[in-house]
């Protein structure tokens, strides 16, 4: 018998969420079915999208049930096997995350390769949905192409800064990101290469709106924008786009804890006269690109042409607290939550 | 010499305008250059984009002059010709409206064919800039296909009526369409064959929002949303659209007005777990299309399987109160300025 230690929802967060909203239970798992595969959890992630799944409304994603363990991102070490091709030892990207233990049905996981110098953490970041979720809505969503100015909001983020990679190393003109510290903004340009950037935090201080930044930073314009804040920023890029321009829609950060509809943008009219597309995406559809992504991005990793960053909180005991640092933006990088089960 | 009879940009309206911010002046065409031809007028054209020509802020085609004449476009009879191919008599699309007589330059006017059973007018309409507008926007910038259900607002417009029309000569699964009075509604679904349609100005009358409306006439969702009027319409419809979805932003005449930016859609967030695509046009870069659409359009026209209409308002006088009841929603169809040059 095994003891998994999990992280449950105890209450339905309103507006940003607190520790109060979760409980950590010791659970037994039952025993191992055929197809199914037992995995010690090396590490855990947590993304922005969950804070949707737990209020309780209809979304692409169902809501999380009260006083059950959610689920989520996780890499794991596989400890009991009764599913072929997938032998003990082997490493398993799956869905069972904020729990140290679980029984994973075979099918709906993925064994990755262990490749040198690239750390296991990867594969729930810079080479897991992050940043494939960058890798699809960059090339295919917002359709960017060599030559483009490249504006992405929430540069700082797992998502944000493979998107600016991407950009640079598939020949963007010019690579633009915001962020919300000093440090995140020295951070993109410094080690990741972004052309320019800004703290969009200043514009209270300085009177300078997230239009006025982009505009500094653009002063020719965008072709694509990567979306992962929503509200003033879209507003922001719409004004700065060009015509027939793209803006890929990953996220709304911005919006996700508010109570009330968010009112932005306020300037979507223009889409018409500037023939814009906008287009919401997810990154469910895109796995058929998975193995080309993986290789790709793989080399740019081991060449050392692309960084990753990752803010990693020990214990599952902190997932939470992860979580809502997350929100909060304290992470720079893939936001991970690394278990002691590794060797 | 010709005098011509003209209407000028007065005074740049605020909010709605009013037959001040308007003026009639007479004037002396210059003699003909090479490569031009002088027209009489039979029909100008009035459409709601006009309005955003009078405010002096860059757009898509530049702010109309104050104290010039406007432009917009026209149907005129050839009387003079220093142009290769363009014979006196022939009919003559251009874009020197606003006046009863004009001096065209041939290369940027199109000759059309006088087709037995379709009167001229229907080139400012059905067959001309509002009917391209309507078959590229829902054919190409939606990506219509057959067995779609199709939400078109400002359905009894110029556009709107020949969208709905096209979408079920084509195949969809059920047409709906909003409009602003019962007879409106009663036009669309007795005679252009809209399988429903609703009075968005019902509203504030029975407490039904836009949005209640629209999923009481579509209550297994749409597909595509062809957009005319922006704003509360196009939440209704970002909150009725299924997966995958696709909103052709085509006009917004709920903010062109409007002296503060627009707040909605308030729910603009959706976009991404429906991975909706909303794309905004102008019919500009479609006119490829133009052979084939009159070929096609002017087929159904004339075996009867699609209807249009038209306001007519007669004389240049009335030209500017013909462009204020347009954009009070005065016309059903095509709001068209007959002059008096019918032979």
């Amino acid at each position: 018998m095994t003891l998994s230690r999990e992280v449950q929802l105890a209450a339905r967060p309103v507006g940003a969420p607190k520790p109060s909203d979760f409980a950590v239970a010791d659970v037994t798992l039952p025993p191992l079915q055929d197809g199914q595969v037992q995995v010690e959890n090396l590490f855990l992630t947590v993304d922005p999208y969950m804070r949707g799944r737990m209020n309780d409304v209809k979304s692409y994603t169902p809501p999380f049930a009260l006083n059950e363990t959610m689920t989520g991102g996780a890499l794991g070490r596989v400890t009991e096997s009764r599913a072929e091709g997938v032998p003990v030892g082997a490493y398993l990207l799956h869905d069972q995350g904020w729990r140290t233990h679980a029984n994973v049905t075979a099918s709906r996981a993925r064994v990755v390769p262990a490749i040198p110098g690239v750390p296991l953490s990867a594969y729930l970041g810079v080479l897991g949905m992050p940043g494939l979720t960058a890798y699809a809505g960059l090339l295919r969503t917002a359709e960017f192409k060599a030559g483009d100015t490249v504006f992405v909001s929430g540069a700082a983020g797992a998502v944000g800064s493979a998107v600016g990679q991407i950009a640079r190393l598939k020949g963007a003109a010019r690579v633009i990101g915001s962020a919300g510290s000093a440090e995140k903004v020295a951070h993109l340009k410094d080690t990741l290469g972004f052309d320019a950037a800004f703290n969009y935090k200043d514009g209270p201080v300085t009177g300078q709106s997230v239009a006025q930044q982009l505009r500094d930073s653009a002063p020719d314009g965008i072709d694509v924008y990567f979306d992962n804040v929503g509200g003033e920023h879209l507003e922001a890029a719409i004004a700065s786009l060009r015509v027939g321009g793209h803006a890929a829609i990953c996220g709304m950060i911005s919006v996700y804890n508010a109570t009330e509809p968010s009112p932005a943008p306020r300037n979507l009219a223009q889409v018409i006269g500037k023939q814009l597309t906008l287009r919401g995406f997810l990154v469910t559809p895109h796995y058929d690109l998975y193995e080309t992504f993986v290789q790709e991005i793989g080399g740019y990793i081991a060449s050392g042409e692309m960084k990753f960053d990752e803010t990693v909180v020990d214990g599952i005991d902190s997932a939470p607290g992860a979580f809502i640092g997350l929100l909060e933006g304290q992470n720079t990088g893939k936001m991970i939550v690394r278990l002691g089960n590794l060797e």
